[in-house]
């Protein structure tokens, strides 16, 4: 028991339009580490901290935005018995076979109400280059750029919000610890599968599979302000903060890759348990909800996606 | 699925030598809140950031000590099944009805291998004064103190270290993210029903049934530097820091209630998860892995518990 | 010799339109502590790093702004100098007889080309409240609210900035860290008497003698985090922040007072010489001067003073 | 007027044992620049954020310590005038041309009776690499290792104290904000000639012109815990740390260079003005004086010196 099934997000597969300019991006200014370049020109990254093989794959293309997000599960056994409550639950579910993502094994893949795909997978290969397993360092090499820790979570657009609440609670067992309910119904939900206060978020919005930001863990608020000197320094384009989210509490800059897919660089959130109550916020206090210090939205909150 | 069976520690029952001088010390030092003073003398605490009704019982007693640390299970169902599979790894178990403590279900206990009571439990009233549930400021009431958030996990001294790793680990469902192997075996075992770096620790140690500390969650490296100044300011006891763990990674100071007992403020620490490998130490190393940046114990470490 | 002549920011006499809400704020939020309320109305404030007895005053008006900014000398004989130096720069200099404010000492007063008031002093009573000189403590009472520091500089708003720039560097000693050059003019000067990055700052402006804020220290980032989560907690008006300033590198949350008038918390900024360079920002790049994070004005920045 | 006669220390020079061994240890871990490496086998350093060609050279040699500690002047008329002074006061003053350095003018030296060579000088060529002066960034590229921004003081040990402190306040016009007195007599002073909490200290030694310790400035509390963390990667020698001072308030580690001079990162640290009383500290709290945190010396702090 303890956790079972689902663990934590796995993979994010990212489109990007100049591979070069997004390693730069990746590599050197957040401080993910380059774990391999593959003959059909994906581009496979981890974080520092990151104990298996990857967690970011970057994919050249003509637009951006997010072809999945995968979490990992703790068996085979597991994810053969999402596949059942996923079909019974009516969405179809196809194969990806181990290899076509280098180190990985077999994953399967659906298409949720609000337009995504999420994938599900038990096998990775740990990473030559993870932490130490014998007497540790805190790092063996000096982290680098925004310090990146790990890839930590991703804020999804699309419709049809309430049947993705249920499905990822009732099917994938989430938990939900925050919800913006507005008069019309449910604008918001942040869900998590382990500990963290969530390890996917989604927005109503009308067009359906969008990304809204994809998330980087920093140490600490400190951290958070270093990213943004980093930003300034190298004229990075940046959405907002450093601030605090009302939600989950942490402490947040949005900003935007070379493709205008957003990141975020996150730090502290609570510790989430499924014993606590959901955390319900109203169309008064979203503004604070999403930016506890600015206390409203920005305009590009609920428009720019990719 | 997600986290099942235990979920987190719920009830830490402390002796102390002086009622008053630990209210001092957990409240205004510490920066816990004060819930409940019992007709039987005891006092029920708990943290600004925790949802349910306490976490730590002081118990006035002539003499300092743990009088048992119980875990906080997701049902009684799972409760039920726990009393099962202990009883049949041979293990006595008893019950504690309802309402011992306020606010407080049904427990049952048992004395693990170490000679530590241990005792689980299903249900705890929620707090009317946890986080707020509907738009929630980060905090309600400026924290006090150190601004401890939570009770986060306790390291307990104790014979047959490998009994209690097989108990909790086979039992209790809990992984095993660090160990110190000496030459002669196991020195030491940090384990964890969740995706903290641990819940419990365990230390070999002729004299059974003995506490090394009992942990506050505080926010980050400036709150530990705060405590220390705090700590000075009041002319408290200090044991070691402010430094780091090479184990877990966590930032840490180890310092002395009134009556003797060590506790710590520890924040940081990694995320653990049970497919990552467990971290091993050896004897030229288990130093560095204790006190990150002194390398090496000091002597209170191995010998002052209660 | 080492530091001659002036010492400091001594005294910001503040008018607000309400003193119970100015008290909670100022004392309860700021955290600074509370002299004294004397028979004329006007309420002493200080930090709690401060030596001598005040270095706010607010006067209930039924207006908003600064009656005057002065500075400490390090003796009589020097504000005499001054006076002589600034009468024949062309200034018409007042007097203030000594005990015009509790425990200070004569002061000189003048305006100058900006249309703002400026004194001069050099006696003011060490506070029984200051922080210890026998063994001392870090602070002898926990910081409260934001844990603000000290009184440590201001902004001022009016015209003929170049001349005000003459009459502090040439009369007053001071040097110039830092200064916004337009295509038509110096729009701002950022100067220090000290060690410094600014003791006080102009902003050219139309209107003569007008306040953008007065600030007070801070540790260092952590505390302007803090600082933000008090603002929200409490519902206080925010401007703009957590951020930092390109001039003077610090870091920074703009905000008001209930009156209007705009405070900042401040932390960090470099150690100023005056054998330095001055850093010379032109209208390119003012905006990342202003706000290094933001990269450009806000609206209110040019345009909200009182 | 403002800062008059000396600013700050200038140029200490080190001797090491091992020049590549330092290199490693001042470049790659403290994060100096590295200036120039001379025909006579000096290497120059500076800190990222200091404007002037170098402040720390090191000079191979068969024994570790310190040649000179140099204050920079704010023009020869001062040197000059303080030659004056000095020799009135009874010390020989010698003459260093310029050009003994690169980029460095005529400086002045004599030996104080703690048996330390004290150097004067106004003129040093600003760095090429030093921060920018037209719409500068914090930094011009990412600080590395410990990110030393600055030399910033060091701490002597040698005899007649009180004469040290009699040259320092008399002559070279330096005031004192700590000082402790034990009941034979004035153990040690720290002393600065700017806003700085010191520029300079010294410890009542009975041999002549040692050095205990070259200090280093770092941004705040963080960057001590990532100092920290350095030293252990690295194996470095630490001494103690992270601590706070309770004298200056400073945040530190003290540890040692590959040759055995003990160095010291910084952070904090009060402002500092002359108007402000002297802090004393008796031999009962001396302990907690130097280290704040333990409130007791340990055995290297008053005899681990080269």
């Amino acid at each position: 028991m303890s956790q079972e099934g689902l663990l934590r997000p796995g993979i994010a597969q990212l489109r990007v339009l100049d591979m070069d300019e997004s390693i730069t991006h990746y590599v050197d200014r957040l401080g993910l580490e380059l774990v391999s370049k593959e003959a059909d020109g994906r581009v496979y990254l981890k974080g520092y901290d990151e104990f298996h093989r990857h967690s970011v794959v970057l994919r050249e293309a003509d637009r951006a935005g997010i072809d999945y997000f995968a979490f990992k599960a703790d068996s085979q056994e597991s994810v053969d018995n999402f596949r059942r409550r996923i079909e019974e639950w009516g969405l179809a579910v196809d194969d990806v076979p181990a290899g076509e993502q280098p180190g990985v094994g077999p994953r399967i893949g659906f298409t949720i109400p609000s337009g995504h795909r999420i994938e599900l997978f038990a096998d990775m290969e740990l990473s030559d280059d993870g932490p130490d397993t014998r007497n540790p360092y805190t790092w063996k090499t000096e982290p680098r750029g925004m310090r990146a820790q790990r890839m930590d979570h991703c804020l999804l657009y699309g419709p049809n919000i309430d049947q993705v609440e249920e499905f990822f609670t009732k099917v994938l067992d989430f938990h939900l610890p925050e919800r913006v309910d507005l008069p019309d119904g449910t604008l918001a939900i942040w869900m998590t599968v382990s500990n963290k206060a969530h390890d996917i978020a989604f927005v109503k919005h009308d067009e359906p599979g969008k990304l809204h930001h994809l998330a980087f863990f920093l140490e600490d608020w400190n951290a958070i302000g270093n990213a943004a000197d980093i930003m300034t320094r190298y004229d990075m384009s940046r959405d907002l903060g450093p601030t605090r989210h009302g939600i989950t509490r942490g402490q947040t800059i949005y900003f935007f890759d070379p493709s205008g897919n957003r990141n975020e660089v996150f730090s502290g959130g609570y510790t989430a348990y499924k014993d606590h109550p959901t955390r319900i916020w109203d169309h008064n206090n979203v503004g604070r909800g999403i930016f506890y210090y600015e206390r409203q939205l920005n305009e590009a909150f609920l428009s720019v996606v990719t």
